[in-house]
Order: structure tokens, then C-alpha cells, then sequence
């Protein structure tokens, strides 16, 4: 098993992410993307976007500015409660988040418990300062947005960083419907940074003050939660469920979709989309079935405007279980109510004669817990290589290709090669260095799907091996199927059933 | 002519691009991207990601984070120097950019000026406050830069968000040395944002507090400087120059990269570079060339720390002239040397065991002014439509398709185009709504190339007819020929020569 320290030392050494200002001691909360790091998420967010756009042809993605007017917080009441309680040691002053040291104390979950109550806990539990063993004295709200001064003198106005992408979805919702189809649903994807100041970032990429999210906003008629015009495609889908009343005996529930419906009270409109996120982990990213579950939130630990919210979770033994990367959140009229009372401005939008303010199904994903999630799941130690076994769709390279010695035209072959399968759209890289059980190593430990080799007999037969990351397995295939047995195999097809 | 006002109206309300928190009144600075405007984006950059990281196999994309530790602009100089002047108004409080109100008043460029300088100016020509009239009594330096509080309590520190993506390249440049190639030249490319706080934001995607860059910072060798290994290659290419002695004359001369060598003593690997962003606008972007130039910073205008400094220009009727769009900055050791000293941590690598200090050569372009400048020299007006003549490379969809009529199986033979069309990676859209003609002015008020309709004919010849938005041409193609056509015609292929 795979600690987060080796994850983490194992990301900075091939190349993937570490921490932010590094050679200035490095920045809590701040990670910075290598270039084997920016790949992945590339990988990560086009497959994202190309899924989640695709749900229908009125989903489009924006891309709103981080920086925004104060009102659209007031609004959001992120100015108000976007706020963690942080304890302060009354000796050394040393602040934690409150509900995190009980956390640890007592293996239990304390968010959305009062301040009141979280010091009494800690003193009741004789909880003491984690830096100087001093008394807690206090605990208090934290706001975590970040305020700006924009311009100067006069003119000079507060604005923040914004505390999720959702925000700059709402804001433009009216004119992005005027200026699209004009119905609902409308969908409008974000895929960006947002801005968080946490008393205590921790655990890498789980918890930063920078973050990158993937955002859908999904606009509806309220009037048609109970139903999805594809619900009959899923109904006998069958969702990974954690409801709460199953939080004593820590089982999954496995039901289809159909039943979820009806024993869990749930609107098709948003069973519908759970279906769709869980497809997303098992089918696109090829994900375990046995590492992905929904998790119901009880009322305290759920935001007070989400009517139902199920957040996903993947067990990843590197941070002791089950770790939220997104979460389902049906915020009803909240957001567009808030901001329609804010700006004074109407969020009603006109559906055939009647009036309506949409209600909003969120599908909010942390890209980048995601990637520290495949990381992990790809972290794979044997007996004479350790591999990063990442799903095949999102490896960094499709392929890495090399000549078996660097003489004779095979050099040339390869880069024949490597140009083909670059105008077919693929990301590929070229090697010439060192012994091809070397090159081999190297694309296994960053964890490309495919190995191409061009040796004497390709001069001859116009063809390359192809060799399989995973089982290790080689096959020969003509040149000119390359293009077409690489996207199969990246599909997910077995090497065997691939031969030309 | 169109006028900067239009421009910005047109990109609202055809989907492209608007004042951000807009329903707040908006904020001045910030703009958001709506639908088409992000797909313009993404084939930008797709564009130049692809063009600068092709230069050399050692050149990678890295994403840093956009908030970094104090330190980093300490050792830059942004805290010290990343100024503007700013005249303030002693009646009203009023504050404005000194050297722009000069500027705007003599028709002179006014960077540079010191602020004891620009006062005297300001004074001798009598200009008064843009708002009140009343007497501007005050010009001092005001730091762009954006201050924020991370943490709570002792923990707090102070971070900055960046100036420029620059910073983030070279914090990481010896990290990135370590896990790459371990050899010069090292390029880091950075797509992301930056932010500075203007006095006075303006123009629209040209001036903004929030803004894009796509930087490529290259690391070498001084020793190399005279010399690039493929400097053969462009020795006869022709250079669009505007050097600093053609200021009175205003003309632009055209050098071979052979003649700027010699007549204008730049070294081959800073003339090389001109050369390759030259035909990234002149042979990717496909931009007239009598639009582009490089223009030549004076000692004054340029940024102390760069030995050379030529602008890239575009040359814009809605802006009253040529702009700058970018620059090829050579910064010497300023900045890795300035991280050594503040960090304390040496930025020498060894080289076949001799010990460098690399110097960066920075090519540096502004991701919104770009766009800014494609939807202008795109839009044109004729008798019967207006239309958005993007460079076919970068429309914001590769193509439309419609179905005839929607009846008769029309509409499935269109889908069944679109799906093929997505599988071999074009983005396309489908439209069945409204006339067919309807259809087409549709995306030529969007700028797309290609416009792709099924009739009866399609279905017993399995063809489709394929319409050039600029010149309205139409030919028949079969459809499985239409990848490879479609292709072609993206890649600047007239028409007619794509008969199947």
C-alpha cells in the first residue's frame, strides 16, 4: 500500500505535480503542474468536457473571470458563511480548523456543528494545541474568500477571487440563454480555477487554496424534476449507494436507478444524472466499481441550499478510506433567487407564455483530487517494476515510440511513425535513448498505455510492435492499421484481439 | 470601418465575449467568455500550443500556480517596479494613467517618463481632469500588483497573484531541468492568467486586470546565443521590421533574417525566434502580412532587464492602429539571477561539466488581444450578410450541419455526418432550425468555415454538399471522403480543387 508522502515524492520525481514556490520554501495549499501533470489533466478535462457536454446539445462551456464583483458574493452568501471554524491556542496562537482536530481525536464528523459547540468538544475532550500543547481558547468563523482592491484612489472598488466556478455560471446565465437556443435545460460547463483560503491545507491536492474545478450548471424547469426524457435508458442502471441511514452498518447499496426513484424519494431528473457521473468513473475513466460510491450528506453536513446532495467518493487507501472528489448538489432556485434580488434584475426567463425561474442541478468535480485519485489507483508495485497502470483513455501519452537501435534507418522509421499517428490526433512521444528494456521502464513508471518498437523486420514488413503496459505483451501490426488498432486498444480492446 | 464599440456588441451578442459581473454593472478589467468565445480560445491555443512546443522535443508545458510566495516578486522586482503612473486630480480624487492622458492628448508614447517628468507635462500643456476639469495636482507610482492574506492568525503570510505566467517558469526552471532531459535549451510554455491591477482598464480584451498569456520562456546557453542550430532554414526569410530609427520615417522594412542578423547586430537565436513567430501568425494563424510587424523597443520603453525587445504588432482599424500583441523578450540572466540571490539556492545547471547560468529568451504573447484582434480583421460587411472571415484554421467550429429538410430521413443522414465528422475529431454542430439559408447567414455571423447540408440527392449518392463561407461556392463530396476533404479545405485548399 501506497502512503501520500510516496505519492507525493513519487508526482515531484517523474514529473507530475509538488508543491508551489518550492524554491522559496514552498506555499501551503499550493501545488504547481509539471508537464507529465499537465497532460493528465489535459487528458482528464477533455474527456470531462467532450462527455458532459455531450448530455445534449444545449450544454455549452463559459469561461467567467476568477475575479468578480463583491455583489455576486453577498449574493451567494459566500461574503456570509463560505467560512471554516478555526480554533486558536490561547498560549502560542496557532490556529487549526476546529473541526479537523476533532476529526482526528474522535474519527467522526463534525462539520456544520457551531462554534459553541466544536470548543466545548475540544475542552470536554481535553483536545490541546497541536503545535504547543497550550489550551484552545477560542474558537471562531474564518471567511475563506479572497478580497481585492481593484484600481485606485476614487475609483477603487473591492472585488474576490471566487470561491467556486459556479458562481460566473450564474451570473451569465440570462444572457447565455438569450444568445443560445432559448430553452431549458440549459447546461453551462466550467472547467477553472476557484479560490479558497483554508485555515489548514492539507493532504496535497485534496485540500488546496488554489484549486481547479469541472463544473456543470444544469438549468431546468422545476415543473420537470420528476421526470428525464432519457430516464428509460438508465432504470435498470445500477448506482454504488452510501445513503445515511446506512452510515451505522458502512454498507453500499447497490440499486438501479428505477428503485432508487422509489425507495430513496429521489426526482428522475436527478437520479438520471447520477447515473451519468457514475458512468463517467466506471465506462469513460474505466474505474473499479468497487472503489466509486455516492455518498448521501445528512442535513448539518450539507449547505442549506441544497435540497439533495450526494457527494461521489473513491476509497483510496493512501488517505485511510473513502474521500469526496465531487458532488450532485440540486440547488433549486437559490442562487439564481439571490442574485435576482442582489442586482434587481430578473432571473425569469419565458417558456412558451409561462414565466420561470430555472432551478439549477449542479455536477461539481475537484480535477484536481481526480488526478491525485488516478495517480493513486494507477500506483502499481511488481516484482520487477513499479507502473503507473492509469486507465488507458487517460495515460499522458498514448503511446511512447522507439527504434530498437539508433542506425540503419530505424530512426527515420520511427519518426515516420511518430508523425502518422500525430496527424491522426494522437499524443505520442519519441525515444532513442538508452536500451529499449530501458524505454520501457521509463513509459511504464509515467505510465503510457502503449509501447511502439521499430526494429529490422519493420524496414521489411512495414509494420511495429506494439506492446501492452500492463500484461506486457507485444504483438506485430502493419504500419497503416496502426492508427486504427492504437484508438481500439486505447478503448480499452485486449492486445490479442488485435492483431492485424 | 468598424469601431471598437461594435466590435465589442457584436462579440456579445453573437456569443463571444462580455463585461464580466455585468448584472453588478460590471466590472471594469474583466471580461467573460461565453460559448464561441471559449471555442475561439481553445483554437488558438490548441494553435499555439501545438506550433511552440513543436520547436524543439525538449520544451514542455508546465501549469504553475496562479498565487505565489512573496519571495517570488521580491526577487523579480514587481514589488519594487511593477508600476504605472497614476495623475491624480485635486479637485475631484479623480485617477487616471499620466502617460495615457498624455498620450491621448499629443499623440506620443509617454512609458518610461518619470513621474516628476510627467507632472511638469502634465502642467505645461494644461490638461485637466477627464472627469471634473479640475487641476491634476499629484502623479506617484502605483503597484500593479495584487496583495493577498493566506492563513489565519500566526500562520498568516502574504502571497501575490502573478503579473505575469513568466514567474511561474522560472521558480520551477531547475525542478524542471532535473526531471527532463537534463539539457539546454529548456523551454517552459505557461497558458494561464495573470493579473494587474490598471489604473485605468480600456479597449476592451486590450487592457484588462485579468488577463491570458501563452509564454513561452526558453533556457540557454549564452555561449550559444550567435547560433541556432537550424538558423539555415530562415536566413532568407523576410522579417516584417519596424525598427526604432523608421520611427519618423514610419516605414516597415522588410530584412531577410540573414540582413537583421547583420544590419541590426542581433544575435541568430533571437532572429531565429522573430522568424518562427512571424510565420505563426503569417503561416498558422494565417494573418495578412501586411497586418503584422515587429516593432523595436527604445532603451526608455523596454523593461530594464531585457538586451532585446521587438514587439509583435497588428495593425487595427477599430484601434486606431497598430497594437501590440506580444513581444520576444531576451531577459538575459535577470530573473534566474534574482531568484538565486533571493532564494538562496543556485540556478546553475552543469553542462557537460561546465557550470551555467542560463539566459531566457521569452516569447510572450496576450491570449485576449489575439482574439481581440482575429474578430476584427475577421469582420467583414458585404452587400447581402455580414460575416466573421476567420482564418479557417481558427473558426470556432470546423463546420455546421443541416439536414434540408427536416423529414424524409434528413435529419438521421445529417447525424450520421456529424458522428463520423466527431469521430475523426472535427468540431462540428448540427442545425435543423429555420431556412437553409437561414442556416448559412447563421454561421457566417459566427465565422464558421464549412457549412455541410443533406438533400434528397445525399441519400441516393451518399454524398453531401460542402459550402465555403467566405467565397459561398458549393461542391458535392461523398461522404466518405468528407474527413480527408474537410481536412484539406481547413488546411487552406480552395474548393474547387477538393472535387471527390
Amino acid at each position: 500500500m501506497v502512503s501520500s508522502d510516496q505519492l507525493i515524492e513519487i508526482a515531484k520525481r517523474r514529473g507530475f505535480f509538488w508543491q508551489g514556490s518550492a524554491i522559496y520554501g514552498s506555499l501551503a495549499g499550493f501545488f504547481d503542474y509539471a508537464h507529465l501533470g499537465v497532460f493528465l489533466k489535459r487528458r482528464w478535462e477533455t474527456l470531462w468536457r467532450k462527455y458532459f457536454l455531450g448530455l445534449d446539445e444545449n450544454y455549452y462551456e463559459i469561461q467567467p473571470s476568477l475575479i468578480m464583483h463583491e455583489n455576486v458574493f453577498k449574493a451567494s452568501g459566500h461574503l456570509e458563511s463560505f467560512a471554516d471554524p478555526v480554533a486558536k491556542c490561547g498560549k502560542c496562537g496557532n490556529a487549526e480548523r476546529a473541526d479537523h482536530i476533532l476529526e482526528d481525536v474522535l474519527k467522526e464528523n463534525f462539520e456544520g456543528v457551531s462554534v459553541e459547540d466544536l470548543l466545548n468538544l475540544i475542552k470536554k475532550h481535553g483536545i490541546k494545541c497541536g503545535k504547543c500543547k497550550g489550551e484552545i481558547t477560542e474558537v471562531r468563523q474564518f471567511n475563506m474568500m479572497f478580497p481585492l482592491k481593484l484600481g485606485v484612489g476614487k475609483q477603487e472598488k473591492t472585488g474576490y477571487l471566487t470561491g467556486e466556478t459556479a458562481q460566473g455560471a450564474y451570473v451569465n446565465f440570462k444572457q447565455m440563454f438569450e444568445v443560445c437556443r432559448k430553452k431549458l435545460p440549459l447546461g453551462l460547463a466550467i472547467i477553472g480555477k476557484a479560490f479558497r483560503n483554508e485555515i489548514a491545507p492539507r493532504n496535497a491536492l485534496i485540500r488546496m487554496r488554489e484549486l481547479t474545478q469541472a463544473e456543470l450548471q444544469i438549468f431546468f424547469d422545476p415543473d420537470t424534476i420528476e421526470e428525464h426524457p432519457n430516464f428509460k435508458d438508465v432504470e435498470n442502471y445500477k448506482l454504488q449507494l452510501f445513503p445515511f441511514s446506512n452510515r451505522q452498518s458502512n454498507k453500499i447499496e447497490e440499486l438501479t436507478c428505477k428503485q432508487a426513484v422509489e425507495k430513496l424519494k429521489l426526482p428522475k431528473f436527478y437520479v438520471y444524472h447520477l447515473a451519468k457521473v457514475q458512468q463517467f468513473y466506471l465506462d469513460v475513466l474505466k474505474l473499479p466499481r468497487e472503489k466509486f460510491r455516492f455518498k448521501q450528506l445528512s442535513d448539518e453536513e450539507k449547505a442549506f441550499y441544497n435540497k439533495f446532495h450526494w457527494d461521489m467518493e473513491l476509497n483510496l487507501d493512501s488517505l485511510g478510506g473513502w474521500k469526496e472528489i465531487g458532488g450532485v448538489h440540486y440547488r433549486t432556485d437559490h442562487d439564481l433567487k439571490g442574485h435576482q434580488k442582489t442586482s434587481s434584475q430578473s432571473m425569469e426567463i419565458s417558456l412558451e407564455g409561462k414565466k420561470v425561474l430555472p432551478h439549477v442541478l449542479e455536477l461539481s468535480f475537484g480535477v484536481d483530487r481526480n488526478l491525485y485519485s488516478l495517480l493513486e489507483l494507477a500506483y502499481t508495485e511488481e516484482k520487477d517494476r513499479t507502473v503507473l497502470k492509469f486507465p488507458r483513455a487517460v495515460s499522458p501519452f498514448d503511446a511512447g515510440i522507439f527504434p530498437l537501435v539508433n542506425k540503419d534507418g530505424l530512426q527515420e522509421k520511427a519518426k515516420q511513425v511518430q508523425q502518422l499517428l500525430e496527424e491522426h490526433g494522437f499524443v505520442v512521444f519519441y525515444d532513442d535513448g538508452g536500451s529499449i528494456g530501458r524505454r520501457y521502464r521509463r513509459i511504464d513508471e509515467i505510465g503510457v498505455a502503449a509501447g511502439l518498437t521499430i526494429d529490422y523486420d519493420s524496414l521489411k514488413q512495414d509494420d511495429a510492435t506494439i506492446r501492452d503496459r500492463d500484461s506486457m505483451k507485444q504483438i506485430r501490426v502493419k504500419i497503416k492499421d496502426l492508427p486504427q488498432i492504437l484508438r481500439k486498444f486505447l478503448q480499452g480492446e485486449e492486445l490479442e484481439k488485435l492483431k492485424s
